[in-house]
């Protein structure tokens, strides 16, 4: 028992720490006792949290600016929080994905769900992107770059500092290179096909894999089929679709650069001569094109997240609503529609209330074939089970 | 405008027609008139359905002897509700299932979901076993069976008539033939692996198909690990498993004809050298396999519905935790545990708990990577959709 000689945090008398007990990953700020002497504590320390009764409950990473003001790290108060302990849950993490998938394109690290909280990092092959996302992440990064270095094939590691969270920790958004260069764009093979994934350029171009099984199930079901993607981005559904056999896609984004990259991964991927792409709103694209009279075996609608938050939860219902109906116009009797909602604040009932909903205002009806979630390089932590946030509804229209 | 000759029935004043304008599958019979003309039409007739202010809702099955009196057939009332119009329902669900699925074992009408209230039938290649679960589709049986047998590939029809809602209906529980002969047991190929399936055996020996993508989940999760496979039926998991590359499979049930139909199948398989059945009680063996000093990489439970129904909710999510607990007592550190339930009456949420209860209570610490449900050929309507009943949660217990 070599409890280690770190500052100590205390939960206030009147909280319950049956929770942190059973498991629970944080302790928000406003349950914590804030004196001097623990507000001097830098932020992203490892730091011992107790009971009001100075019970030891676990070690983990305290920032009294954060609202998340303690992130558990380990129970075990023998654990020592060092280099070697990053390696450790970092190879675990691996070992997961490793059983899961036959090539290293993946989420590596999904945060709190692989005991690495506030830290996401996406594996491309020899490439890793790290989004240290909380304080002690950013304190420890040397022994992240480390570890991930130490995994067969890695030779560059990538800062991405983005992410929205990191100035809630009081973090800069700074991002660069930490180990190796990454020189230009990377191929990434997913479902038979080749995407193009710009890492540097950021959301607008780069690649997300949590919607992989949904990209395998939308492709089964546009085998032999006129595809549309809408909200394409580089090509996710459209490029898994023509690989699994549909007879042409049509991609459709606002954003140049990314049907650009679009373009390149369906070269790449073999498929030029089925796939176009058409640059514009998609809303108003999608209403063009019932106006010039085009439908589709198969629609899938993957936009951007329309209720990221609570106060814009009834403006994004209405936003689902909207892409549901005019999405709804353009699918051939008989074929399939998806819709995809990566929005925090719409759970599963909403979102499918507010499509349904579009869809009967179409004047079509529906069955609910799926109902996709992201894939399991995501995984979730069980006390944060209600936080999955992607939502994908694979509908049938009628006749 | 031909609207039918047929019995009217009205909604009580007070009665919302909206859900059924937008869809909704049926009307309860306590919001129905029953006067002498009512009850007088006999159970399983074709009938409009009226508003309190006689504007026609649709056509429909009228069952005043039921709790759903009335289930909604066609909103068209120029529709004529006739051999050609089931014909063409169990088209558009046979066009379905074509899309999803290489070869003809499925489920091929889903009751509401495929526009067929309270009838479920599934294909096993020539073979389809049709339960008519509502009095309409027990009249109109002939046309069942002529548009089945006029599907290609099908020679064979049987009626299964064990289902629970059939005496809730007022119908027997007499099965048999209605087209052709079953002879023996039928081989079912899914996910690689062969089945062998009982279907005149009833439930205990018969082929779920609802399990598919989650037998295939698990088949990803088994490769090359020892896997158990607790409440086998008849290895469902087990060999697809074995197919997918697992290095042994232990399957464990307590009825006799399931295990040896499990051997059976491992033989079609060719896995027969990696396959093992223990007869015996779940949670008895799950406690033996612990006191003999057994893991596995796969641990898969699939007990029956422990809670089927509302008042057994509790008892039922207690046997949930249960086995949970014992199963991951049986998980190498790093392995994986899946635990499903069919239960109507525990949903996602209570089921999850139950199952982390008992994952903590062994002393164990989870991630969840995947939330299976039904597969496809089992969709959902609309305005069914929070009752869909199975769930697959799948785990990684810590080192």
């Amino acid at each position: 028992m070599t409890e280690p000689d770190l500052p100590r945090i205390r939960l206030r008398p009147n909280k319950n720490a049956q929770p942190l007990r059973f498991g629970a990953p944080w302790a928000f700020t406003d349950t914590l006792v804030l004196d001097r002497r623990s507000r001097a504590v830098p932020a992203g320390s490892i730091v011992v949290l107790e009971d009001a009764e100075r019970n030891a409950l676990g070690q983990g990473a305290f920032n009294a600016g954060s609202r998340i003001g303690f992130r558990m790290l380990d129970p075990d108060l023998s654990a020592r929080i060092d280099d070697a302990w990053i390696a450790a849950r970092i190879a675990r993490a691996a070992a997961l994905r490793e059983a899961l998938f036959d090539a290293p394109f993946y989420r590596l690290v999904h945060a709190e769900a692989d005991g690495l909280p506030g830290v996401v990092i996406d594996r491309f092959g020899a490439v890793c992107v790290i989004q240290p996302n909380a304080a002690w992440a950013e304190r420890m990064l040397p022994g992240f770059v480390a570890a991930l270095l130490a995994l067969p094939g890695v030779t560059t590691v990538h800062k991405n500092a983005a992410g929205r969270a990191r100035g809630l920790e009081g973090l800069d958004d700074v991002s660069g290179p930490l180990a190796g260069q990454i020189d230009g764009v990377i191929d990434v093979p997913m479902n038979g096909a080749v995407y193009r994934a710009d890492i540097l350029g950021g959301q607008k171009t780069g690649l997300f894999f949590d919607q992989r099984p949904n990209h395998a199930f939308a492709a089964r079901l546009g085998r032999g089929r006129r595809v549309l993607d809408v909200f394409s981005h580089v090509g996710g559904f459209a490029l898994a679709a023509l690989a699994g056999g549909a007879t042409s896609a049509l991609a459709v984004d606002a954003s140049a650069p990314a049907l650009a990259l679009a373009e390149e991964g369906a070269a790449r991927s073999g498929v030029s001569d089925r796939f176009a792409t058409r640059r514009g709103d998609a809303f108003d694209t999608m209403a063009a094109l019932e106006a010039e009279g085009e439908s589709f075996g198969l629609v899938v609608c993957d936009p951007p997240a329309f209720a990221p938050a609570k106060p814009a939860l009834d403006a994004g219902l209405r936003a689902y609503e909207r892409v549901a109906r005019l999405a709804s116009r353009l699918v051939e009797p008989g074929g399939f529609l998806v819709l995809c909602s990566c929005s925090h604040a719409a759970d599963l009932a909403a979102f499918r209330g507010a499509s349904l909903r579009g869809v009967g205002k179409a004047g079509r009806s529906a069955q609910i074939l799926h109902t996709g979630e992201a894939g399991p390089d995501h995984p979730v932590h069980p006390f944060l089970a209600e936080s999955a946030y992607l939502k994908a509804l694979f509908l049938r229209l009628d006749g």
